[in-house]
């Protein structure tokens, strides 16, 4: 039991959520006696197994402290010296991990303009023209996020499209998948055919907003990339002692298909949310909702009252829409209460 | 109950070991609700208030993934672009980091000459004639480990005038502290007294060997250091999201003088290990016993005998000097029936 | 007397020019046996002096061998490890650097919208709501060119903008002034007018493009930055070991105004350019025409037709968009022949 | 004519002399009219053919502005970000480039014992235990510099058996050859005996030294290395716009033969001044003299007594040795006369 008072339910971010029971057994379960560290271990043994079951089995994984040194170690297996990666200008890659891709890798972001936080083959296309000219950064690889920022998913023609044209042109197609059980889950098919069956090169896995401890993976899907993985993790500060521990967690998730259990519930939950909402007046959306995140336009009133008693981040401040995320622990009476208050806050004491 | 079959007591690393039941029971007990993520929770506040106990009202603590995270953020916080660290030539992040201080930070190690591990004023007083040359990378930090990687422990009085000198000449004191829990024990004293009380700069706190699951902190003992620790560490990919969950794990180290029970009982157990073979023909110790590691040559027959069923790591292949290392749950039988092993190696069936 | 056929004069950029005959003379008069290495000559000390002729007392000027390194050298003396460079997108440093500054640097560059390649306080503005977010790399300092990558100019009240807003947010500003003397030229100021007199804290000086054999400088002109330039210097390859050698190409530059001879006289010729080209069918200038560069909008045939002979390159290939530049030793008679080329390839042989 | 003061003949370094003649005629003849920029003219390509006329037609030779340019670049192209070079303790590149290669590289630089400033393959063999192996910097290339840091050389066999040995451990061999002009000479044998034929991969060649203005040279041998050369020059910042100018300074010193009269005029008067002080009672050479370098133990008080009137450096302050250079320009009458104020220096005006 808690020395600490209990928080409310926060719709600010799923990483505000704790750690579902079954990653929790998990870790207890793997805490017996010695085992090798750095991953010659059992545990870790397992979870190459289950993503080779998920992924194919041409896919190798490896554990991650989080999704910043995913991203590095994955996108530093195919960039050399003078590459560039095109990502949205959303991409969390360009906007919120402090520039470690610059200063980690030393390599250049170039932003590309998007709809509803995707990116088309028409944007990439604009960058090409100065491949082979040693004054500019060479594009290398392409990232997208799937789910994206804006809480919108590609499909898996969408997605297939890019890694077609970055292979046509000697690009690889990289994903942050920091939520791809929940497009998985929205487009109800499984992560593989978001991945290795579109030819994406390699993918940055979420564990952590999943309901784990602390767990990602990079996973990668193109064989020819992995050589240098195990030195650029352990030089990337990315390689845990006791790495049991986190390969427990994310083979937790990845059995008996609680990832997509999670994921689903997460997503129902954004869903109830929004459809709570749709009918006030001065509330629209920004972003269709295809994940467990809602990007509402609300009353600048209304947002104030609401940051009394709920955690939420701003997204455009200018055009008062915040963003509200929802996680595996969500319940339906933690978004009625929610919508309750939304409504009260809009509509007044009188409206509702 | 685990599904792997159990491994023999490793004498490789204390990090083959697992986690301490106390630190689970920590873990679980923040597993309650939600919390905001990366580091506004209330467990993190309680861990650094238990690091302000440990080490003095102005210490600051930022937990970091893992050992190599802690020293290249820490570095980062004193290091200017064309600055070097001083180190001896052992130390862990000039041999066994891959690179990552001069890939991450940029900066050149100068390898020191050491004895037992330990560096002196005088090696480093002779890569001073450098300072204010543009020719040359400049001497900025003297980075020491405690225990060092041979086993052995600066004294207080020797790192008060490591500290004495670096400050006199411009330079700052860095501890690489993986161990630091079992010098404070082998020399029985307080943390505090070899590092805050002696003008240690800022520290590298190592948790996981100690008996953590995966927490290590960076602790700033001098407070000019502190403004860019926040960038560093979310750039260095150390932020964890999660934070409660490693925070819990240190403050449970740092309470009640856990820590100093692990290191007590680890250090004991390599006490008995190194007396229990002292006697033996052709067998010495390359390093006095002051921690947890014990540094025996054997004879090389006896090292291929053993390693049949234990693991440990070669430390000087070509003098068949081998490396033992006990951590907080070796126990006393664990260490006898190594010991009858190593005699049987050594001595044969008909010596025991 | 050259051994290689002679070019015709190239419209493609003022460095296809070679070396003002004052300059030569100044490369020979310095070749007078030795002289101390890596600027400790009298060549160099004169260099000194006529830079803080020219930008006041509290200057201080490094000879660099290329744009490039004064840019880089110059921007790593404000950069911390999370800091990111607020510039426009057509920034050389972004676009024509090959990554220079992210790799070398480590930094982001956050690209502007502009106006006639001109950035305002407005978009500036909008990058500052991170400042203090650790999440993010921190705005630092602003880098504008002078005259812009579009051949404009900013005023010297638009710069003293900028530097008041820069200053008033912890901000520095830059300056790339690879063309600052065809600005200075142009407005009918001092150079002088252009930077220190209007708080530019430190500049890329560009003496290659003004008629220099290879010689650019990094001054300073916030004394507060100089601290670390020689190290950055050197480190950053940019240290001349028979420095005099560049120093005295410099001096020659700002000795007796030639530095604004050879901008005037470039700048003339570009206004010559464009005035003989102004009344054709289908040309049309893309930025106004206030240094020593044209871009026009041409008919694709005719551009193809020019290709045949002259040496330009494409600014906007859809829109078909190309660049002249004109330089120190351009002629009148080299326009004129230009524009009646021009003219045939526009007009056809009937329309002339 | 100078408007400065002449200094006297200096002995600290071969760059402090001026530019032979030649070099100069080279350069007055380059300035004739527009030629294209970055290396598109022909002088460029004659300086190409100039270099695979001195080593063979799978030379391919890219101009640089300084050795430390070369140097950073040239290593740049073998190196993975986990990579680390094996050097001379000695080395430029260690100890006299600020830290350029770790800063601008990422690289670890590990230093190896030496013997007169010559590493063996055993020093090499020691290092490669960590081969493949996470944790450590993976050893990538052989740095060697010919002449070496102490004015010796490496003959054709020991370059070979170098060589070989790194090949056949997936090493390569590179070359700082500042000064391979004064080996050759030495040896007599032609820069390419000490070079392509006894395959060295890649090297850094010095024209500065030789008598250039300024223009060294990254000449990559082994073909499979070029692919990158254009980018990582770019972005290395050692892209000269003008590059006609350096490229006539490279192809002067390889035209008839004028690097090796260059050099062969100053080893001899290396050896001209070794002679004439051999025979002084306290005055003993640390190094054999193979190059242009002397570097002679000399009584304290004469090393204070000379540094009055001549430029010279210390090499080991505390054994009173002291580094003696010749140049290109270097006189039989400026050693004749130093050699008598340093007998005077160390025997005193009676011993005279």
């Amino acid at each position: 039991m808690s020395t600490f008072p209990l928080f409310p339910k926060s719709f600010a971010s799923d990483n505000h959520a704790g750690v579902h029971p079954a990653v929790l057994a998990a870790i207890i379960e793997a805490n017996t006696g010695d085992a090798p560290a750095y991953g010659e271990d059992p545990w870790t043994r397992a979870m190459e197994d289950a993503f080779r079951s998920e992924f194919g089995t041409g896919a190798t994984a490896y554990p991650m402290f989080n999704g910043t040194g995913a991203n590095v170690v994955g996108l530093g297996l195919v960039l050399r010296p003078y590459d560039a990666v095109l990502c949205p200008a959303t991409a969390h890659i360009n906007t919120n991990e402090c520039g470690a891709a610059e200063r980690l890798l030393g390599t250049k972001l170039i932003p590309l303009s998007m709809d509803n936080g995707k990116i088309t083959v028409d944007a990439v296309r604009d960058q090409l023209s100065v491949l082979g000219n040693e004054h500019h950064s060479q594009p290398r690889v392409i990232s997208i996020s799937q789910v994206t920022e804006c809480g919108t998913c590609y499909t898996a023609d969408e997605i297939a499209e890019l890694a077609e044209f970055a292979h046509a042109h000697g690009l690889f197609l990289h994903m942050d998948g920091a939520r791809l059980a929940n497009a998985a889950a929205e487009l109800g098919c499984s992560m593989r055919a978001l991945t290795t069956d579109v030819n994406v090169d390699l993918l940055s896995f979420g564990g952590t907003k999943n309901g784990a401890m602390g767990a990602e993976a990079l996973v990668i899907l193109n064989p020819e990339l992995d050589a240098p993985a195990l030195f650029l993790r352990k030089q990337g500060m990315q390689l845990a002692s006791k790495m049991r521990f986190v390969s427990a967690q994310l083979t937790a998730l990845l059995t008996d298909g609680l990832w997509r259990e999670n994921a689903d519930h997460a997503n129902a939950m954004a869903r109830r949310l929004a459809d709570g909402v749709a009918d006030l007046p001065g509330v629209s959306l920004r972003y269709p909702v295809q994940s467990n995140a809602v990007f509402p336009a609300l009353p600048e009133k209304a947002i104030a009252e609401l940051r009394q008693r709920y955690l939420f981040h701003s997204w455009d401040a200018d055009e008062n829409v915040v963003r509200w995320v929802t996680a595996f622990d969500t319940t339906p009476e933690h978004v009625d209460t929610f919508i309750a208050d939304i409504r009260l806050a809009v509509l007044g004491p009188m409206g509702v």
